[in-house]
């Protein structure tokens, strides 16, 4: 009844309950230290191969949250995010600040999703 | 199968799915720098008025996180919340500090209900 | 529909809707002020101990949000995290920087679960 795709020893980045996705929190992996909007990118073109992985796709996301490591970088990361919703589409969002795992990383995005 | 309202390109205000309906963060919009407490008030104005919109109301909130720019105002908060959560019906609950969008808001609650 | 256990008048411990269950963030309520791997023990017994008394347990859970008030003990929480995911089953995660609603809690862990 659960699908966990990805699975590592500490979290996998994808489970399927139910007709419900949840992602694990994604961060620009192969961006770090890279400005605010090239980590958003990143992190976004990555949850669309999860999704896309998960048997789903963006226009089915239903709740985002979003933690900048730097709040004034606000308007940085939603010029690439306002890009990336699908219209009519966009999901509920939270988006606070909070450091992250390693100073490298300024932006972490978690979904949860429609399969 | 996802309906969304008050949808807008960075976000929608409620999106349900499959019985569960997530809110957007909700901040106090027309109260930006006003004490904690009044700020909170609104806030729940507001979720009362989404909720209903959605088709369900305070009783069946599942969950809720709460965000507060400055921890030292949980005992604040916490006196409005506490007046707001319907007895016996209490969501599940967690409180952080985190700085907001915007420094004029200083708390922002988002919710997970059913329908 | 919707079950609710240790319910208070601010939050219910443990929130139950159509095959899906809540926790409320759980801090190390008998570990204040002790090292953080020790508060994230006692923090996964009493998740362990929800779980249970939801009718479900950790091989089952869908996503955790871990919250620490300083993120430079992220390795020292991991380690004890890590120990507990059970193999194969690992949720999904994301883990960032909040100060808690008191200073003496280092770690908070909030979890969704299937039933």
């Amino acid at each position: 009844m659960i699908k966990r795709l990805q699975v590592g020893d500490r979290m996998s980045q994808v489970v399927i309950h139910d007709g419900t996705v949840y992602l694990a929190g994604q961060v620009a992996l192969e961006k770090g230290g890279a400005p605010v909007a090239e980590q958003t990118q990143h992190i976004l073109d990555r949850i669309d191969g999860l999704l896309k992985e998960a048997g789903t796709d963006k226009t089915k996301v239903l709740s985002a949250t979003i933690w900048l490591s730097d709040i004034s970088t606000f308007d940085e990361m939603n010029k690439v995010w306002d890009a990336w919703v699908p219209e009519g589409n966009a999901p509920a969002r939270a988006c606070v600040e909070s450091k992250l795992a390693a100073p490298q990383f300024t932006v972490e995005i978690g979904i949860i999703a429609a399969l």
